[in-house]
């Protein structure tokens, strides 16, 4: 999984069933100093992220099994848990938690 | 997902059993300030989208199954929304609305 | 789907159920501008391209789904076009034709 | 598969059925000097890895069929051996051994 | 697929079913030029590659298809052939042949 954060919102409706109300998030992927590295992605969002959240993401096949219910969407990237705290160490690590959240990641 | 700008079309024709009018387009993936950023990818079209629309993209597996019939054919990149709208806020992010379309994405 | 060129042909014999026959050939995936671009790959042929033709490669698990009979065989890039004609654009765009075939794809 | 240093822990619960007690791991991919290269990623640990472990991580779909019981996970990185040690060759190249685990990989 | 050659083993025992015997061994992708190019990654072997061998790589859902017997095993990178003879052509691209091997690939 990787790190990224949430810089943007998507107006669509997402007519696949199961899917209403699913919103769609622009992301940041991050670097090891959690700055900007890359493009712009679009995630489906399933823990109700906001603009500026750090978050962890799943990529390609794995991303649709993040879906509440429905297993077959086209989608490729999905946010499945917002940073609630993160604790820098000595040595450039961090640990961090997850916020717990009402989808089954956190 | 991934963000695209329409840069050609291809003339083909797909003869996998679903796909009769399935149209390829050459697009161009997009950095952070929607410039051009590596080479061009062929991707199926499923929005109606025309040349030098915005889309948003998605790849490997979830592709074909952005396709309205058939789910095993050899596509592993779908256009699946076109940008209608963008909305650039002050901190560098964007917020975006997908034309209504006919497919089940939009 | 990527571009890339064809540049040499390996000797093998697939020994996988319905792949007899079936070539491997040495890709050069392209550019924008349709230079080279990253390492030689190797990928599977359904369309009889010969060294030199520039073509469309489907990646990953699609793949396999492009070849004729068989769907699991450990290939993960399959030529499923080649370009027939490309017409450059003013805008540094291009429309291509794929070259009628005998596979499904063109 | 990648080699992958970890670098920090996650605090959160994972609900899906069967993954009780999976930890989650912040890992840094590692070149060829085994130095750190590009971002951090977060992968599920079923090998009880520690901070500054040198691992073995499997990517994409085969990540959850690493998870001790569960198939259908979205995790699309999972920690499957540590190194136990490391034999450096005259020639740059180096050899391994991966530490007797309790999971199926060692 | 890639090209990679090997410069190490791994010893470690793969406790999955059907997977008893198979190495591990580590491999550096190539560039065109068949010079190293990014890090090291750890594949399964099934040709009996050795230290130095020029091997054709399969990636990903692809690579545990190459596996004898067992399919659903958490290796994302295969081994499928051994370069046994490789001619380079005038135009710097070059043809190869693959050692007969006693692997379905070869």
């Amino acid at each position: 999984m990787l790190f990224g954060r949430v810089t943007g919102t998507a107006v669509c409706t997402l007519k696949y069933p199961g899917t209403e109300g699913l919103k769609l998030l622009i992301v940041q992927p991050l670097d090891r100093k959690l700055r900007p590295l890359g493009a712009y992605q679009v995630a489906a969002d399933v823990v109700d992220a906001g603009i500026g959240d750090l978050c962890v993401m799943v990529r390609s096949r794995e991303a649709s099994l993040a879906l509440p219910a429905v297993k077959f969407v086209p989608v490729d990237l999905a946010l499945v848990g917002v940073v609630d705290e993160l604790i820098v160490r000595p040595d450039e690590g961090f640990d961090f938690t997850l916020k717990r959240g009402n989808n089954r990641f956190t």
